[in-house]
């Protein structure tokens, strides 16, 4: 008799945002008249640009020709795309080798397939609030042992919270897998070079291997903010990095990322680099050529100015929501080098509680901060990521029913 | 310090379509002048057809426009791709809902994940020779035990030979997944209704779960034969299909596949399908639009026939190698319903013994059977995926090095 994989009994409910589309689905077949504004899920509003467009057309094109067609491609992706990651990396002052970057369909593919290489043994430390996947897959391998009273027994919570400046300590009991995210999701707040050398001399210190999520470098405005972990000396010996086109250029439904594998990574004498390559190797099959040639062309000088207009607009909303929650009396964060903002709930009320209060009275959807940990109870998250109108709209809305 | 999951380390060398890559550059380095024709990798070689260019065309446009721009889309694919998918097996006498089907980047990737939603504990059974994927992802999983003298010895392999005409026993030792594939690669053959219905019967006597690889159905020529595991009475109690739109519309460097869990299928009082749907929902974000979009134009009137006409360009070739190498005095097998052809090697040499005197003498790339499996020694595979030209160049080299 076959058996099934155990620790997926074990994970509470739902994924985060299929509970919160089923509230706000439930709420709309109620009110039917009722016009939401949604800033809950992460998700870009604006089209992708010309230069991208441009680019896939063409690719498409290629695809109808024989003589252009392209069948399967490097599983790691193509070498145009490739010496362009290379080449924005080598901006910042990162140099790294083609074989050291994996193309793939997402992050949140790399960051949920990630664990396929590493033993069921490790400890897993994640910042608390946190991006649920980080959780949730090593749930699912087995790494963090039973569900208790909302929080796992076997994973160690770093918590982030308005007392600590949402800066982390250093654990008493050392991880094997460190999960970090900057800029942050949910907070939106940024680490500083000291910060990262701090966790990478930790890391270096006790083998462990810190999971880098720079999904939203794209949104750092401050200029001495790192972009990458690599830009931190010893980071390569004890670091990986998940990249995203997604909140960069819009590709949440187009579908391209990254990983970086340094070949400095090794632990017990492997390369880390290799297993991934191995892993990929045996359970992917590449990018779409055409996906691949649109994500090329955000890095073109065309594609970076058109690009950086799109992430412009966005920082104007996050700019609205921030102030706009201010003056009527939140205490907010993040929303300047992220598309994030985290917001108190006011007095002291819970992140459900809020969130169906914003829902109801307001017509706005967040996020609860509880879905992202047991430290993101009492705060929600809004995403600047929507229209210009409507989220001025929903800042005015929220501020009159508080 | 992290531990690296022991089980990549067992793996032998490299992934076998890596190890042909190397042999062939290595020839081609060495012989500059020689012009390979490669029948190795299961890789098609006509365009994308008119209909499907078409439709990729008008989702980029738009994905470039603010009005029709798409973010995350469902994790498990469109309404209009789904339902295109139900319509075809609706055709087939298959009734599923559409929560039933889950459309993904690639067959190979689903192939490699599912595991991730099975106990380690599960005895594996494949098909021998057979895709290296099913095995290599199992092993890495831990589920195969140790790699001595060229096997597992966790696995139960089940030989598929001329001798018993390629159709696999059931086995003494009762495994709790079964791979199948049909029609098969590498061997090209096909099973009747009566032999998926002894399957099946099996499979549900045992609770054991078939994983069952259906991607290249379309190529099956012969009235009688099932295209789904599902044609099968008491096949949604215990069994998942894996389907690709690689092969049947020459989507490998497009990438869109999708895969099949009735709500049926439970073991230990849990559905499979459910299981499957947490998985995709933590580890994958769908599938990018401009692709289902594409997809979607392969069901068509038009998708239809165009594609058709582009399979029937490769029976034509599949028919020249078999008829070829037959008249060159070889043994072959597959080729009517499928893809691919199964040659017996001459002399009893060895299949990559042979392999390297093709790769030399005829200049021609073929996959050594061996590289599927220890029955596959003594066989090489053929795929009918090239150029009409350049197949019948190919039969003829290999005939005159014979």
């Amino acid at each position: 008799m076959l058996k099934i994989n155990d620790n997926f009994q074990k994970l509470p409910g739902s994924y985060l945002f299929t509970e919160i589309a089923r509230r706000v689905a439930k709420y709309s077949a109620e009110n039917p008249d009722k016009k939401l504004i949604k800033l809950g899920i992460g998700d870009v509003t604006r089209p992708l640009v010309p230069a991208v467009i441009e680019a896939m057309h063409k690719a498409v094109d290629e695809m109808g020709r024989e003589e252009t067609f392209r069948g399967y491609g490097p599983d790691n992706g193509y070498d145009f795309l490739l010496d362009a990651i290379r080449d924005d990396y080598k901006e910042r002052g990162v140099c790294l080798e083609r074989d050291e970057i994996f193309v793939s369909d997402g992050a949140k593919s790399d960051c949920g397939n990630i664990g396929d290489i590493f033993a069921k043994e490790n400890l897993v430390a994640v910042c608390d609030p946190v991006y649920p996947v980080y959780v949730d897959s090593n749930a699912m391998a087995g790494r963090l042992g039973d569900y208790v009273d909302g929080k796992w027994n076997n994973i160690v919570y770093m918590p982030c919270t308005m007392e600590n400046g949402f800066e982390p300590a250093l654990p008493d009991r050392v991880p094997d897998m460190i999960y970090l995210c900057y800029p942050n999701n949910p907070t939106g707040m940024v680490a500083t070079k000291e910060t990262l050398k701090k966790w990478v001399d930790y890391a270096n210190e006790h083998g462990s291997v810190i999971l880098y999520d720079s999904a939203y470098e794209a949104f750092i405005t401050e200029p001495d903010i790192p972009h990458s972990i690599f830009e931190i000396e010893g980071a390569k010996n004890c670091a990986l990095e998940f990249r995203s086109f997604s909140k960069t250029a819009g590709f949440t439904g187009t579908r391209c990322a990254y990983t970086v594998i340094p070949k400095e990574l090794e632990r017990g004498g492997v390369s880390v680099n290799k297993l991934w390559a191995r892993r990929q190797g045996t359970k992917f099959n590449g990018v779409s050529y055409i996906v691949q040639r649109g994500a090329e062309a955000v890095f073109t000088a065309e594609g970076r100015k058109q690009t950086q207009e799109t992430i412009a607009f966005y920082h104007k909303n996050a700019e609205v929501i921030r102030e706009g929650l201010k003056s009527a009396g939140l205490t907010v964060f993040g929303g300047v080098n992220a598309p994030y903002i985290w917001a108190k709930t006011p007095n002291g009320i819970g992140s459900w509680e809020f969130f169906d209060k914003l829902l109801r009275e307001a017509n706005v959807v967040t996020t609860p901060g509880e879905g992202f940990g047991p430290s993101g109870e009492g705060y929600i998250r809004l995403t600047a990521f929507g229209g210009a109108e409507a989220t001025c709209e929903a800042v005015k809305r929220v501020a009159s029913v508080l």
